[in-house]
């Protein structure tokens, strides 16, 4: 009988990310996406471990359901229709009950659908990934791993806006999300340095898509995202914490529709908007429009001030840890971010961020780490985990 | 000749407040308010210096130019038609450009009616009251003080939100209020603790409405805050931080108004929206109510956090002011504030803290003090000071 296989994916408008681990791996066999769903030239990549050119497979049409087809297709092929055993999913929302992962079924899939109000962008194709593997495979298991349930274990006072209780009731709460990776940087921080994952630690996340979050004994106190994934840092595209007097004045003052606002804050502000160049920070640092730097500065500020209001939320901060795109792989971003906050503590060993050691900090500083996130391998971890539960 | 006198005024939707100065004293002779405009019981009180009952004028209509004329007609025949020099006033805006206060002619008055889609509740009336009194008193010298000037110290980059430039150039700036309070507290720092004065401090405006200033040798370097005075803290009625996303949830997935949403916000939320009781803190504190604990527990919690993040604004924190209605007069705010700050190295004294005294800190703590604001007194101070180099 072949290997036992684990199935991972992230369904998004336009891309089904997947990768299938052995039953006991920590890191994918193959790993690649299906892209350009409902564009011209719909295909599915496909990389091995080994880092060798993909594999191209054309979509014929450019439908979600096509592409899955042809993904179990492939699997059939490679590791045989037996082997695969379970699927993870990633969904962006589990609400305020789901705090944990579960298995799916129809029942859950239609109470994960009454959320799809408040992540409009991502829970319907996470969902509708599901069903139409349900469609396809009927027999397989799938579980959901929640982007936001990592930080159910905040304390209340950390989850509400100052909002009449009915509109509270009704789920207009700060959610917070990448909760995912937080959760994966918690489990590295064990591994690394277990006196700061029993502590007061802030995980920066920095993306195309940025928060941060406040984790103390490896548990999430407060992060910087609330309702949607708007709020918090400015990001690529998005603006970050606004006062929602902003949104009124455009609406009432300027004339501006809600759709149009939802466009500028959505896909036209953050670094983007700021810099007039580009949504990257790669670019941004490469660039010498003083707008771009103007840009960075801003980012790094907010996430300065940010990280010390979760730090109170943490009563105190004993280290800091930068993952995701930028927070890996961007120097000058981590320096301008740990100077403004030289007063609690932390400097940076200039070397060694220069390089993206894991270490980064000087001898006389708390610790700062540079950690790569794997979303996928908590995925991955869940199912399993779940898996046992359900057939002991 | 008669003493000569200052007018401070502070021209609201329903009332004018004022206060007389004599040209060298620092408590006003008379003060009171024109009270009931626009509803059916308009009327004028005035009190004394020695805290005796108000005097009370009935005014005919409800309208606020006939306020006025009844206000110069008592100052009249209470002091003199002569001895009355100048008018100060607080204007809530003064947008980007004013960062002192000014002397106003119909120009200005024009320029500064195109700042009233900013605040629209405020500025149409501070302003609507100086037209009045121009036409009234065409010879009296009339002088603008901004509750936004103080903040126009602060480096660009706590002034910008990180949306596209196009928005900024038009007005889209984190402005902040509350300035005109802010500018007395740091004046009052000088006298009782001249070292925090030079150093970084944040400032607790704790009122119906509340905000925080961070604060370095006496000029601002952030407020909570933005553009409306929706921002930053929660308040009696309104919500303070709200991911921008809410809004548009609100309005796109719930079908609100964006004038429901308004109402919501400006006048639902806050404290009266968390606890369902009272938007009054007093009230809250004095209730059994879990909800208005709770209300008063997230007050808390977010003006610890928002403290904090104003601390990497100013690069640390040496000490603490609570000022404002609920800042000077409720021990358990303050109490529950600094105990999420002790790992800043704050801590309150008790008994000092129950008696609302001057300072509250224990020994071994950075300092913390209680100040009353006088925001009439900074007024009456810029209105002379303005007089005499109009006068030069």
């Amino acid at each position: 009988m072949s290997e036992a296989r684990l199935l991972v994916l992230n369904a998004g408008s336009s891309s089904i990310k997947f990768a299938v681990y052995g039953m006991a791996a920590e890191s994918p066999a193959w790993h690649g996406q299906a892209e350009g769903l409902g564009g011209r030239k719909p295909q599915l990549l496909i990389h091995d471990g080994n880092g060798g050119t993909p594999e191209v497979r054309k979509l014929q049409d450019g439908s979600h359901e096509q592409a899955l087809r042809c993904l179990l297709e492939w699997l059939d092929q490679t590791v045989g229709h037996q082997s695969l055993r379970a699927v993870g999913h990633r969904v962006v929302h589990g609400g305020i009950r789901h705090a944990e992962p579960v298995h799916l079924d129809s029942e859950l899939l239609d109470e994960l659908d009454d959320l799809s109000g408040l992540a409009p962008l991502h829970q319907p194709h996470n969902l509708s990934a599901a069903r139409h593997l349900m469609k396809l495979r009927p027999e397989l298991p799938q579980i959901a791993c929640f982007d936001t349930a990592f930080h159910r274990s905040q304390p209340w006072v950390a989850q509400q806006f100052a909002l009449p209780a009915e509109w509270q009731e009704r789920g207009v709460l700060r959610y917070g999300f990448h909760g995912l990776s937080y959760e994966f940087i918690a489990g590295e921080l064990q591994r690394i340095d277990p006196a700061l994952a029993e502590g007061r630690a802030v995980v920066a996340h920095l993306g195309n898509g940025a928060s941060l979050c406040g984790i103390k004994g490896g548990l999430s106190q407060a992060t910087s995202m609330g309702f949607t994934a708007l709020d918090g840092l400015p990001m690529g595209q998005r603006c970050g914490a606004l006062d929602p007097g902003v949104v009124l004045y455009l609406i009432q003052q300027q004339g501006l529709s809600v759709e149009a606002v939802q466009d500028l804050l959505y896909h036209r502000s953050g670094l983007l908007g700021m810099s007039g160049v580009s949504h990257d920070m790669r670019e941004l640092l490469a660039s010498d429009e003083p707008a771009a730097a103007r840009a960075v500065a801003v980012f790094c500020y907010r996430a300065a001030r940010e990280i010390a209001s979760l730090a109170a939320a943490l009563g105190g901060l004993d280290g800091l840890v930068f993952t995701a795109g930028i927070g890996e792989n961007c120097p000058p971003v981590r320096k301008a971010i740990v100077d403004h906050l030289d007063w609690l503590g932390f400097s940076l060993d200039e070397d060694a961020n220069a390089s993206n050691a894991a270490r980064i900090h000087c001898a006389d500083s708390r610790p700062v780490y540079v950690l790569a996130t794997d979303e996928q391998a908590v995925i991955a971890r869940h199912t399993r985990e779940l898996m046992a539960t359900i057939q002991d």
